[in-house]
């Protein structure tokens, strides 16, 4: 079953720069101006209704403007204030393990990597507590091959569908009580298969948490972050890509020991 | 000497889905995880002694840790707080121009393409106020070709050796007084070339601002946010990228209606 490759896990970056260096051999970008390609915006944007992990503080920004008369010329500017937890962010292995990276320590190859989808809504649908099983690793590989090297491994609940609902999508009539959530996660055995029978860059969902919503030892979170690697959460529109054959690109605000941090996230997708 | 192409800006992005398209035919990422490149990171970390324009609020990050202990397990979290003009980052399009686009509102497409980079250290050296001028577009583009659609134009100058010294930086004994200021630019006419006569996504530097430190008008700002594009401040390690054939990714955090983020960004070059 297991199929250990030596290769380092730069392999998917090297993989786009092979595909750039043969365009740009045949002649440069304009080649292939319409070769098919779509991208998917997999993150929510930030406002003061953006949700936040509970307890932890809202999202702030503070913009002024200026001008735009025929006396002053116009300016815009602005602040923001934020945990590095809140909207779709990444965790750093620091977040739940002592003695890994901050958030500015990710290894950059690891930020872009084959995007691989395993979609448990039916599942989902039926037990809000569900949790990814090895098994459903096992059916994805069935059908699309070994989770290659370098993959960032989604987790594709459908929450995604209640995130302008918080109640709904924390799974609780008290969200702000940490112990009262309901939502879907990946298992223990499905974290530690992961980073231990694959060689991946790290893991994400469309939820607020990579562990599941009843969790209180969140071990999901201290296999990943202690095998060095990340965790994204609360990303968007996952149900818009592919199960494989994307390309995921999840560049996190570069803190300086940051426990987590905003991440933009982007999926290529073949048309 | 001008070359519309009929092709939309997204071009730069269906060459790589066009690369990546073609590896997974022939076998997916393994086959090429063999392959030359180099990823370049060129993102200065926020932290406290992270430079902000003047009179902008200084980054600020508050962080909490607990446990590693045998009778309570890891936990590290944060929150910060910052302008949206602090460190590397992305000036939005309604930053200085009424009724354009967010930092949210930028178009994915734009925030990756062909990285043009314009090495004016010599002129700069000489000039601290040097302003890069359509010559120099001409000059690369005589060597090079013509800017390629989608392209990040960067201007290297030289100053980020000067990051960690904040008056050299800002060329100024008095760097919180916004008219003492000086260090190299963009020029209104290479502004207006690049917006007008090409098909750009944006335009970077890795000075303070894409407008020279004597600038009170900040007329190269108004050019490229009123024609809905952006520019990158604070770039870092620009001189690590060849003048021509890297690949530049920017992703800013998505701000709703923010006149900028903080932005990483990264090179994909050749070996």
């Amino acid at each position: 079953m297991q199929q250990r490759l030596a290769a380092r896990p730069a392999g998917p970056v090297r993989a786009i720069l092979w595909g750039l260096v043969g365009l740009l051999l045949v002649g440069g970008w304009h080649q292939v101006v319409h070769a098919a390609s779509r991208l998917v915006d997999l993150t929510y944007s930030f406002d003061e209704t953006t949700l936040v992990w509970p307890r932890n503080p809202p999202f702030h920004r503070d913009g002024s403007q200026r001008g735009g008369t025929a006396d002053e010329a116009w300016y815009a500017t602005g602040q923001v204030a934020l945990s590095e937890h809140a909207g779709t962010h990444m965790d750093a292995p620091i977040h739940f393990a002592q003695g890994q990276v901050g958030i500015d320590g990710i290894p950059v190859e690891h930020l872009m990597g084959p995007a691989v989808v395993i979609d448990v809504r039916a599942a989902a649908g039926k037990e809000e507590d569900y949790r990814l099983a090895p098994a459903d690793l096992h059916r994805w590989e069935a059908q699309y091959g070994t989770i290659p090297n370098g993959a960032v491994v989604m987790m594709l609940t459908g929450w995604g569908a209640h995130w302008q609902h918080r109640e709904r999508y924390f799974g609780s009539a008290t969200p702000d009580a940490p112990t009262t959530l309901h939502f879907p996660g990946f298992s223990e055995e499905a974290a530690r298969f992961l980073v231990t029978e694959r060689h991946i860059s790290g893991i994400g969902i469309d939820t607020p948490s990579i562990d599941y919503g009843p969790s209180q030892d969140f071990v999901v979170h201290r296999i990943v972050n202690g095998a060095g690697l990340y965790g994204l959460e609360n990303v968007a529109r996952l149900d818009e890509l592919p199960a494989s054959g994307a390309t995921l690109i999840a560049l996190p605000m570069k803190i300086a020991g940051g426990s987590g941090a905003p991440v933009r996230i982007l999926g290529i997708l073949p048309e």
